[in-house]
Formats: structure tokens, sequence, C-alpha cells
């Protein structure tokens, strides 16, 4: 049976009208496909509510319990999704992430999908009905709920797709697809057609909010198609999918821009192995996620280091490194908390010459100062002043003259 | 193991205060008793606000899904009282009927326990937690969310009483327990130590709305004990149990009433086999429920028909009967809708002469007119006016003397 996967973001499903709008385009969907399996988050800010909700009770909710919290959340848009199909006379189930046999491992909050089990799907699916799967929730060998943590109604949606071998995931958002830049930050910024895995991820994680990269990287490994696009108007979306060959496109796809970026430096360190574990490991243990790390060419056996956290971060990392910053000899510990990063990100930027030095000739032609530089294979990040990005993005994205079909 | 159930309804966990200050009386009774099961309702009026989004979305919601849907608001309360219970050091954990181990057959919206698995509930009790469990809902061998209908929050309640062998079955609510007579209506009404399954019975079916008659006749079968208490004061509360000899106690234990009752008459009826059920035959098949029926001696071959349903149902009941009535022979169909009924109810009221010649007294005494009678062993009611009903239930509760101890 031919399947498609549709998931609906909790702003497409923030009200009864909204719902009933994402109805009828399924209800077409189904017309024109086989079986349609539609995997939906929750209504608007429902999941925010629901942990102020749990917050109001305590200050450090247990896991477990706050998960089987927020899965109601989705419960409750799917179950009127379902209801709004069967107004239109278009058979429809709405399934549990238990009763779709989404299983995932224990880890409360940021669970793991190990397995699906979509016999009742399938069962579901060739009795003509639409089925409905509430999206960001698993369930545990124990029959315990879990959520799936960030990005994860778009895993719930692509790994469902995988399961049911469908011909492509579809992912129904407030924009119109993935876009060379943030449209509010650069008004000029397009909507991209299409997107190769490996240049998403890249987007995703240096702050392209539209898909998390968890999801991509699961369609990545299993070659799974996913098309991002409107619930709110008609438009083709972009495709992200294995790629066209490197010689034919555009090499700079897409600016990405991340503004909670804060930065610890550390001045006069003693360079000798095992001074970056000692700095980092503990930090890897309190769950801190270091990104940028610029460490400076030792001079009379002192080195500097310099390495990003997000903002929210900061404080708890700076708690962790001072101690260590005497340990390792260090004469200055500085901290500073308004940067943020901009990123060029395209296949074979890195293999082809001149593109570093373009992109930090457009910045200083804009009079942006750039305080440290990242890269992998297709991406090169600056760390700039928080105010400087916008002017940033902008000359990038004329620089490179993305606006330009 | 010591096991203890206790049940807390919609108004005791209305809002994170309430739900912690029930955490604080389960903790104590924690410490008193060995296991705790706390069985929870949805808070306040989240089930009727579940119901209006349904409705904002299809006049006529699938039961299926209308189940599903409404099962997230005691899965709400019951992970915010766990969360609670641990926020006061006391060990606890939700479980979803389906955890709890509550199956049910599949009728949706008023599905019926059929077994309970408690497995895990007495795993989780031996390991010394609480155990919250959603109240009024259940699962069926499909793995799908039933409910259980009105009273359904008490019925899971002294179901899993029944199932794990508990000492008794407490019911938390917002009055301190059973009263002679409505305490909004009566303000003597006089709180009761205990009371009979049957009497409870009769005081719910005939109005009264602490607890529905579906657990007491269930606790009854089982012969399990259910204390009726406030949630909020420290109080005795009543105990429902299998009764005390009747001898050494008051005949008339209660005073019930029910304002939602309508009467539909038929004059002039051809007096032959066959017409009573050629009338109520229809009316049960839709569904709805005939109460009081009165039918005058035949006079030259025909007789008059009176008989009550419930005010929601008035109009769809002459509907049905209106062609009947022409069938029938009858020469006037008349309906009225501000009818009420009062009833008094005690063991031995039947068997011992005088109640029923004293009850009409007391009314005719206080200018109330009775349109008609009905009795069971243990009850006596009258169809009155619904602007006398409340002096009538003064009127019985002085003239019985249930004000007094």
């Amino acid at each position: 049976m031919r399947v498609l996967v549709q998931k609906y973001g909790g702003s497409s499903v923030a009200s009864a009208e909204r719902i009933r709008a994402v109805a009828e385009r399924v209800a077409r969907s189904r017309d024109a496909a086989g079986g349609v399996v539609v995997v939906v988050s929750a209504m608007g800010d429902t999941t925010d509510e629901l942990i102020r909700l749990a917050r109001s009770i305590t200050a450090d909710p247990d896991p477990r319990e706050l998960d089987l919290l927020l899965s109601t959340g989705e419960t409750v848009s799917a179950t009127l999704l379902a209801m709004a199909l069967r107004e239109l006379a278009c058979p429809a189930i709405s399934l549990t992430a238990g009763q779709a046999g989404i299983r995932t491992n224990r880890w409360h909050s940021r669970a793991r999908i190990t397995a699906i089990h979509p016999d009742r799907l399938r069962r579901e699916l060739e009795s003509g009905k639409v089925a409905i799967v509430t999206g960001f929730q698993g369930i545990t060998d124990e029959a315990d709920i879990t959520t799936l943590g960030r990005g994860g109604s778009d895993t719930t949606a692509v790994a469902l797709a995988i399961a049911l071998e469908a011909e492509r995931c579809e992912i129904y958002t407030d924009v119109a697809g993935i876009y060379t830049a943030d449209p509010r930050v650069e008004p000029n910024a397009r909507c991209l057609a299409q997107i190769s895995y490996d240049e998403m991820l890249e987007l995703a994680q240096q702050g392209a909010r539209v898909m998390h990269a968890r999801s991509v990287e699961l369609g990545q490994v299993y070659n799974m198609p996913i098309l991002v696009r409107s619930s709110f108007v008609d438009a083709p979306g972009t495709l992200i999918g294995p790629g066209v060959p490197v010689e034919i496109r555009r090499r700079v796809q897409g600016i990405a821009h991340d503004t909670d970026v804060a930065k610890i430096s550390l001045a006069g360190v003693l360079d000798r192995p095992g001074i970056a574990h000692a700095l980092f490991e503990p930090l890897a243990q309190a769950g801190i996620n270091v990104d940028v790390i610029v460490q400076t060419a030792s001079f009379e056996g002192v080195t500097d280091i310099s390495f990003t956290v997000s903002g929210s971060d900061l404080a708890r990392a700076v708690d962790l490194v001072r101690p260590i910053a005497d340990d390792v000899g260090a004469s200055k510990l500085d901290s500073a908390a308004d940067l943020a990063k901009v990123s060029i990100v395209g296949t074979g930027i890195q293999s082809t010459p001149g593109y570093a030095a373009r992109m930090f000739g457009i910045l200083a032609e804009a009079g942006v100062n750039i305080e440290m530089i990242t890269t992998s294979d297709i991406r090169i990040t600056c760390v700039v002043r928080r105010p400087e990005v916008e002017r940033a993005v902008r000359a990038l994205h004329k620089g490179f003259e993305l606006d330009k079909e």
C-alpha cells in the first residue's frame, strides 16, 4: 500500500478553526495518495502551559510524570483532528504512541525510538482510515509513556515514514519551507526548492529553527525524502533529500544564524597534554554543549583557550570552569554573553578555495568584527557580536547572491 | 499488604493549591495505612471544557475519539498529584487505566469494567509508592481507551478496592458525606454516620448527587465498605455498608429530591393488552428512561396513563409518543415540564404501616399537591410541582424529625 506521512506542528493545529483547515488538507491528500498517516503536535502553546502547570506544583517535576502529563497535549489534538476528518466524511482514527507501536528506551523527556511495531497502524490504513498519531511520544517496554524531546514530532513522522516505507514524509509548518536565510532578518530570503540532508543538518545545527537536526539525520540514514511546507498557504515547499551533484548547483545554499551564544576565555593556560580534557570533561558531564573552540598558538609554554556555550548555560559553565582555571594555571577567566553565530552552508564550500576569504571580506566591508571562526566540510561559521549579526546575515545573503534564483 | 483506596473528585483537585492539599492528606494516610491507591477525577471543569472543545469541531463527536480526548483530563490531575506527593518526599507514581490494568468492554462513553489486572499496581504498592490511578476510564482488549460514563471515577475506585481486597474505599468530595436532605434546601439537614447500600442506592436514584448508584451497587455486590467524606474539612463522613439491624434505627434515613422531572399524560387510552408495551418500547429503544408510571383504573374500557421522563428527554419523548397515542386511541396527549420528585428513603418503610399516610399528611399540611405516587421496598416517592418541591423537602425533613440525632 502506498503511504504518505504528514506532520502538522503546533501552530498548524492551534485552534478548532485551524484543525478544520488541516482536516481539509488531509482529506484532499487522502484522495490523491493511498494511505495517509498524520502526526500531530500539541495545540499551540499547550506543551508550555502544561510545563507551567507542573512547575506550579514542583520546581523539579519527575521526568516520568512530566512525560505522561505532556503526552496529553498531542492526544487532544489527535482526537480533535480525527473528529474534524469524520465531520468531512473522511474515515479517521487517532492512535496514541502506544497504539501506533512506537517503542522507545526509558530516557524520559529525551527518549530514543528503539522500534516501531506498526501492525495496528497498517490495519487501520488498510481499512481505509486516515491514522492520526500523537507526535513527540513513545512507550517503553513497561508501557510507560515517554517524550522524545526537542524536534520530537518531526522525529515521530520520519520514523513512521521509514517503518511504513512511505514515499516521503511531509512536514507542515508555519513557514513555506527552508529559506536561504531567516526571512525575518533578510526580507529577500528565498525559499529553496531542495536541499541536501547534510546542508539541512548544518543549517539546523547553526540556528535554523524550521527542522530539528535529529529528524533530518534519521531521514538521511534511511534515505527518506522530507518535504517541508506551509500548512497555511499552497506552495511547493522544500524537499530535503540526498542532494544533486555538487557541480551543477550554487555553492552557498543558505545562511544560518543563532543569537544564543556566549563565550568563555581563559588566558595564559599552561600548554601541556590533558588541559583540554580537564577543561571540557566536566562540562560534558554537566550536559553543557561546547560549540566553537579556539586555541591560540602556544607562546612561551602558555596558550589562550576560548569556547562558546549557549547563553542559558553560561552561568553554570563559568562555575564549573573557574576551579579548573586555577588548576591549569590560567591567568585570567573572561566571559561574554552578547554574542551570535553566522554561518554559510553549502556542499563544496570547503573543497572550493576562496569561500572563506570571500565571507571574511563581506563581513569586513559590512563593518562586522569576527571574534572566532570554525568550519566543517560544508560550512564556515563566524562568531560575531550579537548587535551585528543581523547586518552580517544581510551582507552575506547579498554578497553570495542568494536573493538570485 | 493492607491497602486503602481513596478517590478525589474534580472539585478536590481543581487547582494546583488544592492538589497540594490532597497530597498532604494522602501522605498522612500513607503513614497510617499500608499501601495507598488514589483515584482522581479531572481537575474542576476540565471534562466539560474538553466536551466543548470537541463540539467546536463537530456536533456529534465519535465516541471512541471523545473517550480518548476526555481521558487526558484525569491523566493531567494524576501526574500533577504524583508530582505534589514527590514534592512532599512521598514516593508516588501515576498510572493510566491501561497501566493499572482496568479492562472494559467496548461501549465507548459508558464502558463497563470487565476485569482488573492489578499486577503493576501491586508491584508499585509493594515498592512503597502511592499509586495514583486515572479515574473514569479503562482500556479494551484492543488497547483503546474507554470512559465509564457518569459516576465513573467512583466506580474505578470501588472496583480497584475490590480487586486489591482493600479494607475500604474512601470517596473524597466537596460535601461532608450523605445528608438527611440536600443542605442547600434544608439547612437543618444532618450528615449521616452510616447508611445501608440499599438506602444509598435509593437516595442516589431519586436525586441525591453525592454518589452515583453504579459504584454503590458494585460495593454492595462485593460487600466493600465505602466511606464518603469531605476533602476540605476533617470530618468522619458517612460509611455506606451492609447496614445495621432494622429495628434499632430510625426508619426514614433521608429525603431525596430531583427537579428534572417532566410528565406525559395520555387520556382515554383503550384498555387492552399490549398498550403499555406499544407505548414504552420505542422510548426504551431511544434510550429514554421512564421513571414513574401511573395508570388509572379502567372505566368503560378506557384508561388514563401518565409517566415521567427527565426534562431533557421530554421533547423527544413527546415526538415518539404522539403517533402511538393515535394508534392506541388516546383522546388527548398532555405534557408538563415543571415537575419534581421528592422521596423518603429508609429500610422498613414499606413493611411498617403508616409511613405513606404520614408523608401525604405532611405534604398536605404544607400545601403541596401530589401529582403522582410511586414506591419501592424502602422508598416512597411523590411527584409534585417544581416550585413546591423545596417546601416539601423541608416539611418532610421536619415531619420525620430528621434534624434530630
